[in-house]
């Protein structure tokens, strides 16, 4: 998800830099380093993103600006320690803290780094920031385990596969929407409404992410795909396939089979249908704050899903 | 530290075994037998003994057990990376998650029992407890981040050495007896006694950590020593060593010398009276709350680490 997406938000990302480049000096002078490179090279800034859009109208208040920060710090605190248990060695073309300082450093730094967020979120003056961030951590790394663990488990049920990724992507979506809108200061009801949205967003782009692993060319990716197959892991078009010619489609996918071929065109037609539908649960959870400021950025991120997702659509 | 600690407080430790067991149902199904085996080998629940004796006096309020709780869980969230860390296996005679469940659940489910306990501090109706453990933690993992970098460095200065104890063992003991002080309801002055207590207590402890691995029996101590020089770890009594007779010890030590023959009279007595001056210092800081039922509990804890030392000091 590119710049685009930031039109009209300018200020709160310009804020938001500034604020994450001076979280460096809350850190020992050993580990600051560590904290320069994490944020040297910015992802797509998606989890603020979603908390700028929930938290819209108006210049961005203090508060909205550092809940948003908080938000990715716990991202980025996810990815280090993801870069260690899977032994990358560059994100973003650049190398990660496992390279450059090893496993060992790098997970006690990406803890550092989480706690760090729970202490910036403690300085809200109610801890219900806390309770979202906290939360919102836990079920991510929760839905890891439990992916980690259904890892080769042919059996997987379609409603374990949406809870995993419920907990593994859609908590922190939710919780950066959630965090966004009240700290923006809007009532029970729009932070609802941002909330339900980033709820079946996360869904739908860990749908599409699946998707991406399996259709789209390494090279317009910008990293090595159909990744998930050969290591075990089961995702939508794979377990939608199970389920209409049985489990030895998934012994042949993993003996090497290619995706595309193997897979048939109900599974995928299947597929794009329970991403569409996700798409269009998060819309209409924006229909009860329709001409408030929030619908007008979030629904520029659903048609961009929707755009992204037609493009690896196989033909036919 | 052994349960003769715990006298006086057993209906604060019965409480508090209740209130763990009863984490696992916060967790998704797959993830609860890792909390149950996490909870299943108590160690020596010293941090939640923290918090008990700074808050004691009378039965003991649910706040004050939740907190202890809390303390015990995070120091549980760095047992589980550190066992990943260290390759460990065992750890008080049980498999650890690493063993059990490979280190890549290990490290998301440490991150899922770290955020699980800021999840519960976030109940707190301030935010106040969130911020003391989130504080807490950070410094934890930093304190082991600086260690780590500073493996292998021979000129590695007594000041930076206090920090990262200080950091790594400290930060928690002072923050179990400061969260054990308010939850209990007591005034700023005895929340600042205990505080200082427990920083002064820590780096006793982490002192006498150090000295264990030097100069006790492996069958003692439960678990392999001498481990420290080995790994280009530098620890208090080799730094004193280093600053009587110069940088080529710390080699001959790395080499496999003995420490107890390679470390001279007067180092050792300078690190045994430096443990002393900490026992003294945590000690002093009770003074303006003497007579309170905190101290008659903490003072058994310094009285506990002068014997377990002077039982440890070479002859001589």
């Amino acid at each position: 998800m590119s710049s685009p997406l930031h039109t009209g938000l300018e200020a709160h990302f310009a804020a938001l830099e500034k604020f994450l480049a001076a979280q460096e000096l809350a850190f020992e002078p050993e580990v600051r380093p560590m904290v320069r490179d994490a944020l040297a090279h910015p992802g797509k800034r998606l989890r603020p993103l979603l908390a700028f859009a929930s938290g819209a109208g108006g210049p961005p208040p203090d508060a909205l600006v550092r809940g948003a920060g908080i938000i990715e710090l716990v991202h980025l605190a996810t990815l280090v320690h993801d870069d260690v248990l899977d032994g990358a060695d560059t994100r973003h073309g650049s190398d990660t803290p496992n390279h450059t300082h090893g496993a060992h450093a790098a997970v006690l730094f990406g803890d550092a780094l989480f706690a760090h967020a729970l202490v910036l979120a403690a300085d809200h003056p109610t801890p219900e920031l806390c309770r979202i961030v906290a939360r919102a951590s836990r079920e991510v790394c929760s839905g890891e385990v439990c992916q980690t663990f259904s890892r080769g488990h042919d059996d997987l049920s379609l409603e374990d596969y949406y809870r995993h990724i419920r907990l593994k992507t859609a908590e922190l979506f939710e919780g950066a929407c959630q965090a966004g809108a009240l700290l923006a200061g809007y009532p029970s009801e729009h932070i609802k409404s941002c909330s339900l949205f980033g709820r079946h967003l996360g869904i739908a782009y860990q749908i599409y992410d699946d998707l991406v692993d399996l259709l789209q060319d390494d090279t317009k990716a910008g990293k090595t795909l159909g990744t998930d197959a050969a290591s075990g892991k089961l995702t939508l078009p794979m377990l939608l396939e199970r389920d209409l010619s049985g489990k030895g489609f998934l012994t042949t996918l993993r003996a090497g089979g290619d995706a595309r071929q193997l897979i048939s065109a109900p599974a995928w037609r299947e597929c794009f249908r329970r991403l569409d539908a996700e798409i269009a649960a998060a819309e209409q959870a924006l229909e009860p704050i329709a001409g408030s400021p929030s619908p007008y950025f979030l629904l520029r991120l659903t048609a961009f899903l929707r755009e992204a997702a037609a493009r690896l659509a196989p033909k036919g």
